[in-house]
């Protein structure tokens, strides 16, 4: 394979918000932006296959540090030949560094400067996350991108305690810079590093500023979507995207919802993850153009259309509410096989539309009516 | 779509043993004998798409009449367009009585000459099936093959209790005939009777007799593989399957390990069905040309092998024990539908194994080899 090195060109510009199409370029293929990743947290994005996953539209897929390291363990996986090869999926991953994962799974955390202690929500063992090991487990794992390590503080946070996990990720971000710049340019891997800061807007500042001086290729915003109310993350966007270098891409982690998505867009974010559209799947709701659906209740029980009767996909081609609803109720796994292949489709398919919105100069048109039949 | 009468033509008969090649046709297509059928049991075979079912080799599926019935309900499914439609399977489907159901699950039985009591091992709810009324129900569901109300006895039972057993099954077979002759007709679906008589020579003996009268287009062969060791089961089906009429098709109820297929087809057995290719695949069990492998087990945490390595199906295509395991570990659902798959491919590509051989006349030494490496 020939040397490909990672690089992010933006394509369109939309005049009238902040959203623009741009093309990653990775190793292992090209990303289309703005794009949605799928989680695969354990190695899989939950019921469904690789060549699933890909057909439906992803161009990328996330996998979670903390759950690899645990379960199978990263070096299991290394000697699978890495994380590509170990599921079989072929194209660009991108990692996260556990940060979230141990601050919101793992009992028993005490941080400290060098690290975080945290215990297995598997097994109660006790673990120890520096920068330097869960950027040497991303390694090991092969991800095309990984994150830096981030200190995640729930919401509501008071302005000390914000201020104090920004430094720690700051400092931690420094920490990559000096000692790994090295080993991941040989080994081919983009690393991004996390901009905190809560919902002050000093705070998102100075973490923005002390960031982009470590010249990241990308940039992941953390602390959002972690409790606070939808119009206070979209202020903090609305702040902090245009402190970011136009030229790398943006990445808000852990948003997914439909309104989500097209405002992020809107205030220029260009990758998104989240296991909302899987996980709404598995407990029984599906998106329309409608809204939301609780194919689970009575009230489908007889209803012999599709899911979304606007909808292509293989369920709605396929499938009524009646029956999807019936293997729910039965506990039937291609159940959630169905309902979760309709809401990536959604997704993937809303993502596809919000890029020819912008390279066709619509999107906020688009925007407005999506979002006005649209109910969350 | 123009009629197309049920009928069954034999194609090869073995000259070493009694097995025998055949043609099953019904109105959804023709089926190859002997043919294993993949159960369905709430209108979905576990974890499988029907497109996936059909791409793994089956040629017709079984589902049952006392979960459907339960839920979601066979009314519910004829206002679907009939099951077919309902689970999107365009393939022939057989459906049980229910019989086996209500005696192996249903608490609360009680058994009288008009039909059987039971409560239902969902909410407790009572019911009461009788010979009319389980055909009623099969009627709806639009079965291409449906089967007679048998009273299922477990093993060991004493002589009284089977032969009572026995009579009650022959007396339920009769009201098929006088009452349901002409409607079954019109529906263009074919009732199987089953034969009983446990593990008593002259019991199986009456109830061939007495179900040949009787002129069904088929019979299974009931009360077998209830906890009665194989050689016993050999051993009955040594005596009865004579006794059956040569041209018509001869179905062997809920067996399905490999070994007990080649020697169920040894003795003139053309249909089975069995939940534990696909039970045993959910509890991380995979069948191999060595025998049965616990994939499940820590030996295979780190081995970059297929399942089986002389195995062609999807999953031994694109992943290893050690992905698979860590599926299963981590209770990832695409855990056993890979397992799923590669146990059902196995079981038909046995089948299409054993078909060729009796054509090819060399039943008896494929039979040997297979069985002297698979380790059950």
């Amino acid at each position: 394979m020939c040397f490909i090195p990672f690089a992010f060109k933006i394509t369109y510009k939309d005049t009238q918000t902040r959203a623009r199409t741009g093309i990653l370029q990775t190793e292992r293929g090209i990303i289309q932006t703005p794009v949605f990743m799928p989680v695969g947290t354990q190695a899989t994005v939950k019921t469904l296959t690789p060549d699933e996953v890909k057909s439906l539209g992803a161009q990328i897929v996330l996998s979670n540090t903390y759950h690899l390291y645990l379960r199978p363990g990263h070096e299991l996986i290394q000697k699978a030949g890495g994380l590509h090869k170990f599921m079989n999926w072929e194209g660009p991953i991108l990692t996260d560094s556990g940060g979230y994962q141990v601050f919101s799974l793992a009992p028993l955390r005490r941080v400290e400067e060098e690290g975080i202690w945290f215990r297995s929500h598997i097994d109660g063992s006790e673990h120890f996350f520096t920068p330097e090991k869960v950027m040497a487990v991303q390694m090991a794992l092969g991800a095309d991108i990984a994150m830096t390590l981030d200190e995640c503080i729930p919401y509501p946070a008071t302005y000390t305690q914000t201020r104090l996990a920004l430094r720690r990720t700051t400092s931690w971000a420094y920490r990559y810079q000096s000692a790994l710049k090295a080993a991941l340019a040989e080994k081919e891997q983009a690393i991004f590093g996390i901009i905190q800061g809560g919902t002050y807007q000093d705070l998102r500042r100075q973490s923005t500023r002390e960031l982009i001086e470590l010249d990241f290729p990308g940039y992941g915003i953390g602390g959002l979507s972690v409790g606070e109310p939808k119009e206070i993350m979209y202020e903090v966007l609305d702040y902090t995207v245009p402190l970011l270098p136009v030229h790398k891409p943006r990445y808000l982690m852990g948003v997914g919802s439909p309104d989500c998505l097209l405002e992020g867009v809107a205030r220029g974010i260009d990758m998104f993850d989240c296991v909302l559209p899987t996980r709404l799947a598995r407990n029984g709701t599906v998106y329309t153009s409608q809204g939301k659906l609780v194919v689970r209740n009575a009230a489908w029980a007889q209803d012999f259309s599709p899911l979304d009767p606007t909808c292509n996909c293989y369920t709605c081609r396929n499938f009524t509410r009646a029956y999807v609803r019936h293997l729910l109720n039965a506990k039937e796994v291609l159940g959630i096989r169905l309902t979760t292949i309709h809401n990536l489709f959604f997704i993937f398919n809303l993502m596809k539309n919000i890029r020819e919105a912008i390279e066709n100069n619509c999107f906020r048109a688009f925007k407005h009516e999506f979002l006005q039949y649209f109910k969350d």
